[in-house]
């Protein structure tokens, strides 16, 4: 069997301390196939020098990449992205093996880590041969024209730990990597013990080929020990998963004494917003129930950015429930290395226990329109009784005055709750504002009266909206999709949190220093052209 | 005698709780004058409903400001500029009572907060009839045209809550209100408890010339109880003051888990370095004398941007002393309320015993060029031993490569230690760099080559740097004087903040969404010109 190491300080050895729930890591060491539960691959634990790991990522790693410029990284990135392209099938294959992935679901995954690092390779490249950015225009600061200010972003002299979640260990992985990476700091990442096999493997592809310096990126396997207390205010930590865990890494004394600049994503009930305009034979709504489904069994439905909660106008609850419902039934549950199967398991044991106790909370106040209480009689292609399986489970809330779990707990599986509102763009922005924070709410709408409220409503809750309409068929992916043009994160319950939106995502990763002095000094230091910068 | 009461809800109530050491108040309700000790005013203590202040803010003076354009926020803070200026005389009279600052002290302190209104009610008015913010050019998502992505910027739906140092009672409150106020936010404001007074009187002045919305400034006289208990991930907290009670806050159980978004200003060993190349009568050298004798004594030191570190070349040392030491001995300390005084005590008791014990921790590895131990025999216009007075003290350490407190306490008076080095840029960045983070350093030199060696070298470790050159001489404020137009803050020790720097100001009070949808509903939605928007 398998066993997946750590790459710390320049090589590989037999992984990190045992991982403990706290840092998103089941218990168990050795990783298996949710489907079959079958054995993939075991984590080998063992002390590790972390205080040298940290020392080596941000000496070696973090030298090497300063000394190139933003379009130098990009084309580091960029030969990222094409690696992984050309490990596709590989991959895919290990993600279904370890994921419970179906084909498209490990797609979905992996050439979201390509297509992540392509974009950021992309950016580098359009940056050119400089080695700061140029923050906005030089101000002049007093009545003296002489004396002006001008804001640049240099690289943090760290190292950026980023600790993923179990969902999409190469997505995960990738998307931090090539931020961080691109803004030239070297990068120690962590995926989730319970489906680290693609990240493993992705990380042996990155040193086989050598393409990056010595030191730029390392590799957790298991637990991170106490490598937190060996950052600093030039390191950057980077979360997603779950929101204790968030809160507990964002209170951490030795994060918090020296100012370790932490980015959580965490919980998030994201809803989708039927507009009382579409009509059950339009587009706009056909996106919608699209969506929804997609949302509710891609990955099964193990998405941060997942619709959670679908608002509907009550007098369009009753075709809703039908057409979720009937295309719900033609949704095949199994083993998802079959061609035939459209969802597969969630990833642990424990996930699909958490789901479980979720679906059974949630029911306190709401009914169950499809999939009962989440069972599953028999999956397709699997030993009876095998499998972390949940069925896909559509819940109606009974009464959506007093409902709160729904607002409040997020289930981190195939389920979702119809919520019938008045068809009023306010009343509709109150309920999702429930939610306390969110990654990203979808509206589907062809009334831009309807669409703006609902935008500059939803807005302050959220880090991403998306609006469906009618045109939009078949132009667009759904709400559910990262895209690295756009910020990813949201506040409150979401963790307060911002990542990517191309340039924008840089920010974390550099130090914005405002530098004042003489006029024609300073135009001489920063307003080079890009080519001719240092 | 005036007792100063709190602003809550809308109404004057007898004060907060009362303050602990722990929020930077003195344990101490009655306000003295540091230079005689004499009481000049009390604080109320007493019960507060902080669950009715905080939805008071919110929901009155948040509804009220957003419902605004930012032109005519930025007409409101542009209004209280105009107020607290109006009343420079009256407020400058305060300071030097209440806050043992000279009349220049005083007037940095009150120009500063007026000026800082000004300032930003200007960028509110050039922002337009807006009520939202445009963040970049709209992106292409897909393959398809239609499918784009715009990022806005939307007023939080909370309160902010400010928590200010006992250093800039005026600027302090007036540079975080104008801000918060021209993002949309109500804020809960308060002063270090020990030097109130001015705050006080400019809240009593806000509320007297009913310039503001109910609810959109609230004033705390006293401690915040558990006022933090009830905020929530649309609020958020900005803290000036010492990294201890930033670190206390931040950590907060509440604000963790609700990612309360927390902004912090906190310790800062800010280094001056002289360049090798600017000789003794150079306009350069003399610029530097200045910046380094005017954060020592203004304000008694007590700026958290003061100049603490002195690097000097070596064979420079000599001549730097003799200049500091000649200037340091014309400064008349005494009641700061006289013409002829040049520096006048330090704010309390509890920070002339700090200073004097942080001095003493620095002379273990120090030598003291003037001042001794900051005993001062005999205060000028001062009844024998009253006053929280200190001497300038000048220190130059024994031993440049084995001093660790010179880097790593900061001493929050008139004292200053020089650090001799090399003359290599390389070598000023490393010792620098040994603060663990500040908010500013300056640079002397007319060497344009070593100018940016050293701006490159030093901007990961800080939030603003200073190049003085001879030919900014006469045209520049120092190092020391925070500005709207820049970013103030800084990484590691320094609390890792961000605040000012013009717009960029804005972002912390802003919920940034990124909206994507269809190209011609997007463009009706956000694109047009500011005089049409919503």
């Amino acid at each position: 069997m398998k066993t997946i190491r750590s790459y710390l300080a320049g090589g590989w050895v037999e992984g990190g301390h045992k991982s403990g729930a706290a840092l998103g890591g089941a218990a168990a060491q050795t990783l298996v196939n949710p489907a079959t539960e079958e054995p993939v691959a075991e984590v080998a634990g063992g002390p590790v020098d972390w205080g040298r790991a940290v020392a080596h990522a941000r000496t070696r790693g973090g030298e090497a990449l300063r000394a190139l410029t933003f379009a130098e990284r990009g084309q580091l990135v960029k030969a990222l992205s094409k690696l992984i392209h050309a490990h596709r099938d590989e991959l895919i294959a290990l993600a279904i093996a370890n994921g419970g992935n179906t084909r498209g679901d490990a797609k979905f995954d992996i050439d979201g880590a390509s297509g992540t690092l392509a974009a950021y390779g992309e950016v580098g490249i359009a940056l050119g041969k400089t080695k700061f950015l140029v923050d906005g225009e030089a101000a002049q600061l007093t009545r003296s024209v002489r004396f002006v200010g001008q804001h640049i972003a240099v690289p943090r002299q760290g190292v950026a730990v980023h600790i993923n979640a179990f969902n999409f260990p190469a997505w995960g992985m990738m998307e931090k990597a090539a931020v961080a990476l691109l803004a030239g700091m070297p990068v120690i990442t962590k995926p989730a013990t319970s489906t680290a096999l693609v990240a493993a493997r992705m990380m042996e592809l990155v040193v086989e080929a050598k393409l990056l310096p010595d030191g730029a990126l390392s590799f957790v396997a298991g637990g991170v020990g106490d490598l937190l207390a060996h950052l600093d205010g030039q390191d950057v930590l980077s979360f997603t998963g779950s929101s204790d865990t968030g809160q507990m890494l964002r209170a951490q004394k030795d994060v918090v004494a020296r100012s370790v600049r932490v980015n959580v994503e965490a919980d998030s009930l994201n809803a989708a917003v039927l507009g009382r305009d579409l009509a059950r034979d339009s587009e706009g709504y056909s996106l919608f129930v699209a969506d929804v489904l997609r949302d509710m069994t891609q990955k099964a439905g193990q998405k941060c950015t997942a619709i959670r909660r679908v608002l509907v106008p009550a007098d369009m609850v009753e075709g809703v429930r039908e057409d979720l419902v009937e295309r719900l039934g033609a949704i095949k549950v199994g083993d998802p290395a079959r061609e035939d199967v459209g969802m597969g398991p969630v990833a642990t044991k424990k996930q699909q226990e958490d789901v479980r106790a979720g679906i059974a909370r949630l029911r306190e106040e709401a009914d169950s329109l499809f999939g009962g209480d989440g069972s599953v009689g028999e999956a397709v292609g699997v030993p009876t009784g095998k499998g972390f399986f949940v069925s896909p489970v559509l819940l109606q809330v009974r009464d959506g005055k007093s409902a709160r779990r729904v607002h409040e707990h997020e289930v981190f599986g195939p389920v979702a709750t119809i919520i019938p509102y008045s068809g009023e763009a306010r009343d509709a922005v109150a309920i999702v504002a429930r939610g306390e924070g969110g990654l990203v709410s979808s509206v589907y709408s062809d009334d831009r009266a309807f669409l703006g409220d609902m935008a500059f409503g939803l807005a302050p809750y959220h880090g991403r909206l998306f609006l469906g309409s009618s045109k939009l068929a078949g132009h667009a992916v759904g709400p559910g999709t990262v895209l690295p043009q756009l910020v990813h994160g949201g506040p409150g319950r979401a963790g307060g949190g911002e990542e990517l939106g191309s340039l924008r995502g840089l920010a974390f990763y550099l130090q914005r220093t405002a530098i004042a002095g003489d006029k024609p000094i300073l135009e001489a230091l920063f307003n080079k052209k890009p080519e001719d910068a240092a």
